[in-house]
């Protein structure tokens, strides 16, 4: 964590985004200076902007445009919504923070708004969150399009994002319609919330706050991932997760056994801790 | 199913795709009355086409091409594909079907048309094959290198797949030359039907008529996925299953055992029941 | 391996690559003359250079560059990158003898240089992580994220590669910061060389010589994956997969138990043989 | 000039606008039923907006921006610059008006607004204009080439003009740093308002309300173009020219004598009468 | 004129237009091979076709397309209206005919069909001008304004123009909605055959067969250039121009005299003779 | 003329055009600080460029690219060309120094650089006529063309062009294949340099060192216009001008008569006096 950044406690709000987009330009600037050939890039993207939003919004309207989905209209769409409801832009904040203190990959908050396609799905997911909520769902069906097709994240728009989000890597992760996801997640790349056969209505997983999901899980039907549980890298799962415990395998099982399950202390949505099962994971026997 | 849709039964062909396109631009004209924003989109796509052929090349075009490979080339070749091969046309009319039938998700038969990467790469994979059965192997290739880079679905031209078809998500699918798909057949995303080695010849699947495949199913060589049969999400599939029966886990395993595995009297590529397995799954824990 | 190439013993290097070049341009050509709506293609990405690195370059630029990224100049630092690093031209030269030989799907030297993203990918990483090691990291950051999002392939520019790697198919590989892969090894599709968590530092595994890692297999931590190792598709691997050992399943095990597995001559990264180790896999039992 | 239009008495302003906004909606969509072909880039440029200002910003921003000024940006400063001063739209709808009423080829407003390369042109420049007014040099300069490159309309961003002007076909105009032009005047095509030579400081002409100016007609120097003046096509004029005059040839001569000029009634720059002059032009005499 | 031509009495059509294509391929062709930096853009443009009207439609696709106005859509148009009215194509092949038979600088057929812009733009009007025939005002004018942003040469769409049309250079040509050319008619640049006021109904110049008009020169109001005449560059015509006469200078004069006007043999539309009443041109005294 | 610029009489060459190229990336750079917005563009033309032929290569080759001649197409060509004939830089800089002393609208070396379609059309042109010497003709003739649509200035590629050339505005300018262009000149915008006829060969006029040919002028067949003469806009020349003398009218008499013209002493082109010679302009009589 960068010197000079409020501490967690601090009361966060404007003075928090502020803050951050004081650092995200600071970076930029850096960046610019050192690589004269990504200055033009970096003075598009970010520095020619006067806040995070209207960054965020031309990013994404220059990257999710195609022949026929003009930049200019996408773009026009992005700022709009960012004016229409402020917790888009909390949200991306909080997104933001995230990715700098979970991956240990993430170098700066610059290089997560302009290169995290994790992030950049996301964010426009929740665009597509707002206009289906605003029954615009041809619109919002068509951003998700080209959300699906640009960065090979596909996430209904209907489906229901907390805060605090990593989505790691993300190609290939699938979220359904009814599913939702809590704050503070971590979803690796490959990830599977998906239904469980043509029936309609509720059927999507419901992911807690905390939680976990190693590359590759499938996660189907409507079931109950609960706070602060971890599923492992390539685990197929189709009952509910207690809270804190770890489901691992395919089909999985918890750690500990189904009757006692090991329980942890840590939120692995935070700390990313994937492996530490191995040791209790009995017939992982190399 | 909307109302005024032709029975099943009804004699299907001509008839039926003039309801389809009457009915996909209705929806594409209540779309764009609802919401100016995406008229431009609906009117480019959709509403200025006189046929569901026409339509689907413009958007084909415009999606696959690239600065090496125009648009323009591109719309050429697929409409002249369309008039060569009048199937191209069936098979996108029956692919139609197949979604708004089987994915609740799918709205209308225009979101379909227009979003779904899956059906898009699938009939751009179609015009792929006719070029290779046609002998022109390398425009063929050309093609199937752009419909895995815009929609990361990698299906070799020379592979042959049935009618009824749904790739739900269809992010990862890896379909290999020597592999055949039956018809009414439902594959979600992450599926793999891979080969076995650097042998030639033919060395992939063989899907039978009304199969599922579960998400992120990894099935290799040349081996028989029977009629009906249904392959759980993240199996991974190196031997024959039985028609009508269930593999599930990594390895596979048949539910009810290889002995005497249960069968089940539905089509799962057309009922998308993924996980009705589950309590038989022996070893399922959680 | 067509008739005329020189033998894997002759002494490699310039003129090797002579021949390579000129038989890249004689496909080509023969091609064009074949085909003349892939001519256009064709004389713009091969027939029109000097050079394999003068065409990879622009056919790079042009695939990778995006509204923002110009294809000029993208192009610029390809073509630099490849006058600075001799390597570069050597490990592509290699990649594609790879392709040729173990991909029995490669028609020809120039289908792989212009279609095959998992080629494509590995040589801009290459220049990427040519950047990282200039410490020009946000240009190297920039250059993955384009690559991340064009084919779906996320290789971290600090990764190590090797030379004679296939990335077949490729989409969906994460290949993480400290990951290092050795000479002649193939990778399949939806491969992660994943990291452990949130702790920074060498966290990704080490892949040895001549490895094979099978469709969707999810290999995480610092841990070694032997020479000559196999890994099958869909395998979860945690722990150290010993040398010409198979490792399978979810978890992974040994095929041949863990205290004496079975240890296979071949080079499995060159001869591509997924699927041997059934027949051992005790209870593969469908 | 339609029914129902407000007459030229009314008080203008607010509803003005409105009005006409109004009208050229109902233009546009009454087009986009009749030519499907047409319909979409009618909604992306007018239907899909909420106002002029907005249809304009967006219609200008795709025609001026190049791969280097992306149409994002310049779509913002269009934007940012009609919300700074609400005179820009006032003399767009001027301008509007003007090309209407005057030109016999106008058929609807939206066809001015769309397609006038003389209208787009001078919004541009009022655009650029304002940028130089408030010091923003280098960018009302980069907008200038742009508009010289586009429209072939070639106007300092410097250059003052009034409302209600006409740039008849408009290419190849030409429009020094420090030329004036007032209201309700009409320009014809190739019209030089140039300067002397390299000398700085106020140098070109002051071109009087309802002044006409032919075709191809050249005006140099710190001269006055009086009050109602006409300019015969292919004039070349170097000194002052009275109001309510015409002057024609090369070098251009009063009509009926310098020293008692014939003086016409109405405003040619409105009445746009180009050629009355001929029976009193001596020795026209074809 | 390259040896194997038909001669002029042959009779033409088919077989001429045959002729014609097939020496165009073989051109560039040869193009092709001597410079392969050029041998994309000969074969998108030509080599690829099957006929001239595929290649012209694919170019000017191509040339006019804008970001609000597809390549694809154009493409489609310029298709249609080649197959709906075949005197398209044979006033193309009579244009090109033109420019290689009367200018000196048109080396082949196939540097006209690539870079005349007087040859595309009157080709691309010819288009327009059928949509206006069709009563599809909108899209006549839509496309008339792309062809005079693209090539600065301002044609309405309504304007009749013979065929065995030489715009040579091009650049800033307007043509008035009531104009009318006839056959074998050359056309400098900067040329405008312009109304005369903002009265409608019929007011511009009626130009007659085999007419020459030099650079610059201003043709305005409902007159007629008589059969075989010569309008001398930079000259301002308002009265009638008698057959084979040449009128000069500003305001134009008639060669000879009023009274008794030289009559020249010649065709000066086909001989291009700009300069040869110099010598009659009494007050020429430089 | 800014201060710390080398003197006239300074040994010029390499020094001056370091010292320049030092002069432009300060401007830039101090432009890019005070505008934001207009940062990204600079930085991508000019910052991040070594030289500049670097950067006009790139600038060129982004706007003359179009979908059928790729951007890294031409930025090659423009690369080479530069590499192979020091002339075309050294010309670029005697031409920018025209443009900064002359014209008093150009404020900065950059802005020139960046903006002034004239400068850029001419050194396009060097290329073209670099190719066309090279007896590369198709590409020369295709780079004209690309010329001649994005800038509306039409100059055969194998006109002969001097240094220090300033092409004021320059849209429409026409300049024929045998036209040769001295030192020194400066040339309005409309200018004509054309040929008499369809007659092939010698056809075009010869411009003398210094000379200053006004707007609109139209000058005609294999005359010359003699060492530092002047000719006045609008006007039409057919017969040789003296040298030092000013031609002015359509068509073009000497001022002061044919006999015993005046003779001036100062040198046009580089004084850019277009207007000194009305008091002597016999008839001029407004």
């Amino acid at each position: 964590m960068p010197t000079g950044m409020p501490t967690a406690n601090s009361s966060a709000g404007h003075d928090d985004h502020s803050w951050l987009w004081v650092q995200i330009k600071a970076e930029a600037r850096r960046d610019a200076e050192s690589e004269p050939a990504l200055a033009s890039y970096l003075y598009s993207t970010i520095l020619s902007h006067s806040s995070l939003e209207r960054s965020l919004s031309f990013h994404l309207g220059n990257k999710l445009c195609s022949s026929t989905l003009l930049s200019t209209l996408l773009y026009d769409l992005f700022l709009n919504s960012f004016a229409t409801d402020p917790d888009l832009r909390s949200a991306a904040v909080a997104d933001l923070r995230a990715a700098r203190e979970r991956d240990p990959a993430c170098v700066s908050y610059s290089h997560c708004l302009l290169n995290y396609k994790g992030f950049l799905a996301c964010q426009a997911h929740r665009v597509a969150h707002l206009l289906w909520r605003q029954s615009r769902r041809p619109l919002a069906l068509a951003l998700h399009s080209r959300i699906a097709d640009v960065f090979a994240v596909d996430i209904h728009p209907a489906a229901r994002i907390g805060k605090g989000i990593l989505f790691d890597h993300a190609t290939g992760v699938v979220v359904g319609e009814t599913a939702v996801i809590g704050n503070n997640v971590s979803i690796l790349h490959h990830v599977t919330l998906g239904g469980t056969g043509k029936v309609g209505g509720d059927r999507h997983p419901k992911i807690g706050d905390g939680v976990l999901i190693g590359a590759g899980a499938t996660i189907l039907g409507n079931i109950k991932i609960g706070e602060g549980a971890k599923v492992g890298a390539g685990s197929v799962v189709l009952i509910d997760v207690p809270p804190r415990t770890t489901a691992v395998g395919n089909p999985a099982r918890l750690v500990g056994g189904k009757e006692k399950p090991s329980k942890h202390e840590d939120v692995p949505g935070e700390s990313m801790d994937h492996t530490s099962f191995i040791s209790e994971w009995s017939d992982y026997i190399i």
